[in-house]
């Protein structure tokens, strides 16, 4: 585990971390050869730590008719708008994984609208990127398209939440300056 | 409890909801006059509820150097840039109430720069406000103008932390069209 | 009548008014209990207030085909675009009132596109925005848009006329920071 | 007179005018060789022409530390920020005829920013298109910017209130597509 | 030949000129009047000059199924989406001389929607100003739109590459604050 | 040499080449191991590949000041503004391969304000970008800023070359739809 500093702030990890919080650090030490620095970042407060994980793994791991894959696409399409350097490293390297398609990544970290996704995947990029650009303005319309291409109504609660989520984690990575693992960068490529 | 359905999606609650879950909603009730549709838009799946709620709790009760009424205008701050029309009427009646001052949740709801708030609190304004609309452009210098005003690196953080939050809800209640309660309205005028 | 300043600038109402005016003043405080803040920025040169009066009046009371709610809606959608607090504090207590449906007021204040109207009311505002965001960009099929839902050519100068007004007046009231009596708030709530 | 419709509207003059408007439009003509479209489109109805006229005549042509030059240069800078074709022609105009100089009305048209004018002024200029392009960002450290290079709080009343007249002016213009007569384009060249 | 500096920078011209680029400017000077400051601004650097004005003369001069006329709207329209004082005063010259139609010049530094040109060359126009604002969201229905009025793919080429052009001269201009001969301001009016 | 079209224009190459041209071509093969699309996209026309490639040999390539690895990082922090997928693809990889560094390439991809460079380079992508944003805002201050942290004035005529010459390949690229040499992507990783 490196020692560099996860942000700009110093908020060192509780130390030593609560056994199962170590344990969970291990388990990402062993499936991803790293702990995701955003871990180490909200390891200063165990509340924290555990409600931001507990929705984490819900919106990204849990239960949907989006693909783990589809999430990880909206959280790129989305973090692209924001230009968040933490998210798109990391969730760059996770869209190259899931997909084994490396220029899939470059394209949603680049500009999602010349991916090479179908109709169904594209429907659900542009209401992500519009409710990041513009939520204000995303109306019943915007909800039949996603309907008309085959999505129901708790797929859009997903799509929603997804884009959502990336908004927030976005905003609290460039508020503390948070610094992807090196290890991303290489990977899936 | 009103019939209303609390956005324009086809996702009823659970019924009957889990114990604990029915306990916290006449807490609301009890409390507040009501259950905020927040609650019940997310009532379709527990697991959101309960990863939502905790969240909440954390950011918006939990322990922090920041009081209740500056978070609240955190979040009427951000979803003003946002337009979100449901944090809009909840978050400024909270205003309204925590401070007492109708103007300022006024104020804040429709140009924060017009609030008669102090140096500190205008900074910390700012810097959600920026993370808000151009999180990519934040950087060392605008931390160091909120450490300059007296904020702790851990202020930072939940000022960032409180900021992206509704950078999520805004994106989830217009993805959604979540509608706020009536009651909210003529609260604290 | 308060003696605080109603703008920014030392710019002391003639003293004593001209007979006329402070006849238009007595009326408006027996009216509306108070004289309009923004009467009194107006009152340090008469034939400022004057003109300004005279065109108020005649585009807000005057007869057109446009009722006078729907008129201040569009003040509000208007000031809502340009976030100016004089304005919105103003006419958003003049829809309230005029509309009975304090949420009315709110939602033109927050996001008209979650306003309750009817179709040909959503255009109007529909045409009010786009002139205030982006008016190069209005072209006869905008114009079109409006005739469709019934609007005639004499209603299309209305609506433009009165976006128009507020579009000057939002500028004037940033331009020298007026402040809005603090009465409209709890108005008609 | 030209028979062409000065606006996209059918909205004929009042025919025939009152005796009063003939003679103002025969001065017009006599004056400036044309009756400017601007008054045509208004009259239709006295009452619209007479308030327009009269605010119009307070504002550019009344008493104020703000030569007509510099209130010309406003016009054109605000409408530049706008592109409002009909207000940029006209009002193009004036400034090469007032000034006696050409390039310097090309300048304000295409940015204002390279023209050659002196502190004092560009001030000017950068308050009105602020107050043009972002109304509510406008704060006490602007108005202490034109304090700092002479103006008086009368001159930022007046700076306010021409950047605010022709916010309207080229809304009311893009609205109803409003024309300019032929003949300015050759003006003052 | 003016002495004054085409530019901020301060990098003289080649001094004597090699022979041919000397008879290239006597051939301007000759057939224009003038040498254009463009010419002289590369002049500290032949290669520069040299392969500015190669592409320069194949684009604006070279065969084409666009018209030299609307090579040169392309060119206004572009740049008075970036307000390059140079450009626009130099090519907004060349339209009214190739076009004979001053108003037309006009309109295009203005606001290029009110200019009266036929349903083609407003595609053309529409695709070169989309190009200009926001190129990463050109995609193939706005291609499909330019072939729906005649264009081939070989004009598309053409219409992309110059709206490209002058985004490139536009910023060189801008960044190195190019000055445009006097001279242009009365020409063709 | 894949048979896959560069763009979406049917706009086939000159077959067969030019034996200088074919000559070019396998040197690229030798060098980079392919043929850059973009060559294979000017093809279709000579005059107009040679116009490019004499341009771009000569900003990219020539004699200056910036080095060559600096003179990518302004085409990529520049082609990341236009979100051009084209450029960002191919310079990425260039910067990659020219600083050794991949996680510089992918900063400036993402968000060039948080790549680790020197004061000096940093002002140069401020400028470079503020170019590329809102060209017309630069004045002479940007420039003086430039001078600041040691750059000529010959430098600046070079960062505004080539800030400029990718704001004229990224709407090239993005007008016709090309599409980058897919080895780019794993290159320098």
């Amino acid at each position: 585990m490196s020692n560099e500093m996860p942000t700009a702030l110093n908020l060192p990890m509780v130390d030593p971390l609560p056994e199962q919080t170590q344990k969970y650090f291990d388990v990402c030490t062993e499936k991803l050869g790293m702990v995701p620095n955003v871990l180490k970042a909200y390891a200063f407060d165990m509340a924290k730590l555990d409600t931001f994980t507990a929705m984490y793994n819900d919106l990204m791991l849990g239960d949907s008719a989006l693909s783990k894959l589809e999430r990880e696409m909206i959280a790129v399409a989305v973090s692209a708008v924001n230009k968040c350097y933490y998210c798109l490293v990391a969730h760059g390297a996770a869209v190259r994984q899931l997909s084994g398609d490396p220029a899939l990544g470059e394209a949603l970290v680049m500009n999602y609208r010349v991916a090479k996704i179908d109709t169904r995947q594209r429907a659900m990029l542009d209401f992500a990127v519009k409710l990041t650009q513009a939520s204000a303005t995303v109306e019943e319309q915007d909800r039949e398209a996603l309907r008309a291409v085959g999505f129901s109504d708790r797929d859009i609660w997903d799509i929603s939440s997804v884009a959502g989520f990336f908004n927030m984690t976005n905003r609290v990575a460039s508020g503390v300056d948070m610094r992807p693992n090196e290890d991303y960068h290489a990977q899936a490529r």
